[in-house]
């Protein structure tokens, strides 16, 4: 047990390093801070920061050190896994008003941010310039950078233009020992020494604290050209994706629903889906050429027309493009009509066993007497399964069944999360999948960023027993 | 020093946990062992073991933990920075003859290869079946997959495809402490727990003795435009570079030549540089669809005629396209027949700065009574600067130039390694770059896998003093 007066010490010796105002005790304060978009609970923090530089994190941690705190960092709390709640209390360390783009630029395609700005945000300013920031979360509208740096986030584009940490070349950084360091690099290419720049991103905010992001820039594509495809099941959806990616046509988007998405879909979607459609495709190409990327388009929805049941949508204006969208973007709505509660799940498999593994959630949900609804990043084999259900009190059932389809996923020789982490939701299963002795080393590597185990503690690894 | 009986009786012990025959202590058949493509010396192994499995790497660590000695793996050896020579003596570790490529698998785009595996002869097997492996380094004929994840190389296509790691989902590798681990994944995505897979790339056979890699693949492009054009001094080329991505195309290749290799190209090139030429660009463009490919590199060729002096040279056929890749491809060869000697440098700098650092490189050089000549990957800002000399005696200077041109990059933001790695030619730049803290961190990252520090020690770090 903590003695009492440490809070209060501590809360005081902040207010003096940092500012008054953005250091709190007030329980109302602390208990936003205290839940994200998992299904875990609230676990607030004792104590809330807010940090304005790389300097204020470096005084919460001597604070920390000195009271035995555990500091817990977080953006825009918008993660699926409990990243940032507080199972061990402490303080919480908020980066969201660091919420600056310091630099864009266009010459060296690069931008230097900060990481409370809000993802959406970032690319419109770089979109103006005419570069682009490919990785695009469903959440992007609210996540903010510094979160996408701690999940290596992903999105519908990664299996054209790959993952957050293809794009990050450089990060300030604070460590938990109170070492203010720059990992990486400004420019595009460099391997002097180990890719500590990599390691940090997806690291799930246990090994230090970012409080700058410099990150790669492409040429934005001028234009995208959108498609949806009717399938009477998911073989011949499974199968139309192959003959796309046999035929060397990489989309920017594969996205996969099944069956009871696509009911869910015809709730509010402006499409007539038949009624015994099995699954859908949502294929995007992008390019520079205008007639280029709707002649391939074209190609794709020829190549995958013996498969469809039905005709092929390619959209012909930005309106059915959006849409299209809308129908994807407000799934897990939708769904949540069907059921009012759900737990999606985010697993990879090796593209080619999709259908064995969608089929596999849905007898998983079957022996536990619930459904699964899977959609997902087809391209790259990453699936989410969502367990509906009615009751709170059905959650014992549904975590049994979250772990049914956790251990069928590595079975399949696939990954328990392709970009939501492990946080606290699937700390159990991470040995699972990758052995004790990988996990023991991975120990060894927090240990050698954070050799007190203050930052974050009880994340991404079990509880030793 | 090392007691004399100690690597008789690791041999003996080392022959009957492997086999006879693999194992050596001849010094003419350790000599090869011990030097690369840098220009360091020579410092071969005491002892050489040829592994055929992971079961063999495992035997050859429990012996040299059992003696203290120290473990230098290697496979092509055509490095440049002398990662493989065996600085502290000990047992040179082989893996080359594990050359066998044991999975392509066309449905998950994904192959898995041994680290002897020629890399050349892997491309052509992947492209057989329309794939795609984008990391081309200059020594692909010789350089071996073991090598490639080590350095993490790069080449000119990477401006477009992005470097070896970006293509690394798994590894199987052994720990100096024997573990056999399998890292990553077999699937495209996947972010559970901390990228061991990504940091193990790159690191320069310091942490780990990788056994197995699991690539992804891309689908072959099916046609490839190239081009080639001349300028009246590095600012044109530079502002023309700028100018084609800003147009948002993105070539995949992008190669600058400076005027001494121009002059050096002239020799044994089939087309006609002007006399006044001051530098030149290679570019190509991919892409599915040939006409497509065609009008993109004929936009190029537009979007820089007026920076270009004369005409834009556009391959009209595969053979011009082969003319062209000779001049760039034998440019190294060409440039020794100006002066026998030269040390070819390996920095990066933001692109913006190319023409400076260029200059400067060129400075520095008069400075030291030297002549140097810089091409490089202009897209992403790697420059190869060539410093020519005539007599090994004019080494130490060449080394002096060679300082000061790796302090300048880092100077501009730069960085003094693009694709070659630290090794022992670098070592001691390191914390010029990087900062004390950060490299004294990465010594903890290195002691989490080999706490008793016996795989290849001396590489990446300086020397304690």
């Amino acid at each position: 047990m903590r003695h009492p007066g440490v809070l209060a010490a501590a809360a005081d010796e902040l207010r003096a390093a940092i500012a008054p105002e953005r250091v709190s005790l007030d329980p109302d304060r602390l208990l936003p801070y205290g839940h994200d978009e998992s299904e875990l609970g609230d676990y607030p923090p004792e104590l809330l920061v807010h940090a304005l530089s790389a300097e204020d994190v470096r005084r919460v941690f001597a604070v920390a050190r000195k009271h035995r705190l555990p500091v817990v960092p977080s953006s825009a709390r918008s993660g699926k896994t409990g990243g940032i709640l507080a199972v061990q209390g402490g303080i919480g360390l908020s980066l969201e008003r660091m919420d600056r783009i310091l630099e864009i630029s266009v010459a060296d395609s690069t931008a230097r941010v900060q990481p409370g700005v809000v993802l959406a945000r970032f690319q419109a300013e770089v979109e103006k310039v005419g570069l682009f920031y490919p990785p695009d979360p469903n959440s992007l509208d609210t996540c903010m950078l510094g979160g996408n740096i701690a999940e290596n986030s992903g999105g519908p584009r990664c299996v054209k233009y790959g993952v957050t940490r293809d794009y990050v070349l450089g990060l300030e950084v604070v460590l938990p020992t109170g070492e203010i360091l720059r990992t990486g690099r400004r420019t595009i290419k460099g391997v002097a020494g180990y890719d500590v720049t990599g390691l940090l991103v997806g690291s799930e905010g246990t090994l230090a604290v970012v409080t700058e992001i410099t990150v790669k820039l492409l040429p934005r594509p001028r234009h995208v050209s959108t498609a949806l495809v009717v399938f009477r099941d998911l073989e011949d959806a499974a199968r139309a994706v192959a003959r796309v990616l046999a035929a060397g046509v990489l989309p920017r988007c594969l996205e996969l629903i099944d069956d009871v998405c696509v009911q869910a879909c015809a709730r509010a979607a402006p499409f007539h889906f038949p009624a015994d459609a099995g699954a859908a495709l949502l294929v995007e190409t992008d390019g520079n050429d205008e007639e280029q990327v709707f002649a391939e388009i074209v190609r794709v929805a020829e190549l995958v027309q013996g498969d469809a049941t039905g005709e092929v949508i390619v959209a012909q204006n930005e309106a059915q493009r959006r849409d299209i969208w809308e129908t994807r973007k407000f799934l897990s709505v939708n769904l949540k009509a069907l059921h009012p509660y759900k737990l999606s799940e985010d697993i990879v498999v090796p593209r080619s066993r999709i259908p064995e593994m969608v089929r596999r959630a849905r007898e998983i949900g079957k022996a536990h007497r619930l459904l699964v609804a899977t959609y997902g990043h087809a391209g790259d084999g990453n699936l989410h399964c969502n367990v509906l259900y009615d009751r709170p009190d059905e959650k014992p059932r549904v975590d049994a069944a979250v772990g049914d389809i956790l251990r069928a996923a590595v079975d399949m020789g696939g990954t328990i999360t392709g970009e939501h982490g492990v946080g606290l939701a699937k700390r159990d299963f991470l040995e699972y999948e990758q052995g004790k002795e990988l996990v023991a080393l991975q120990r060894r590597l927090k240990a050698a960023f954070d050799p007190e185990g203050i930052l974050n503690p009880g994340k991404i690894f079990p509880e030793r027993s």
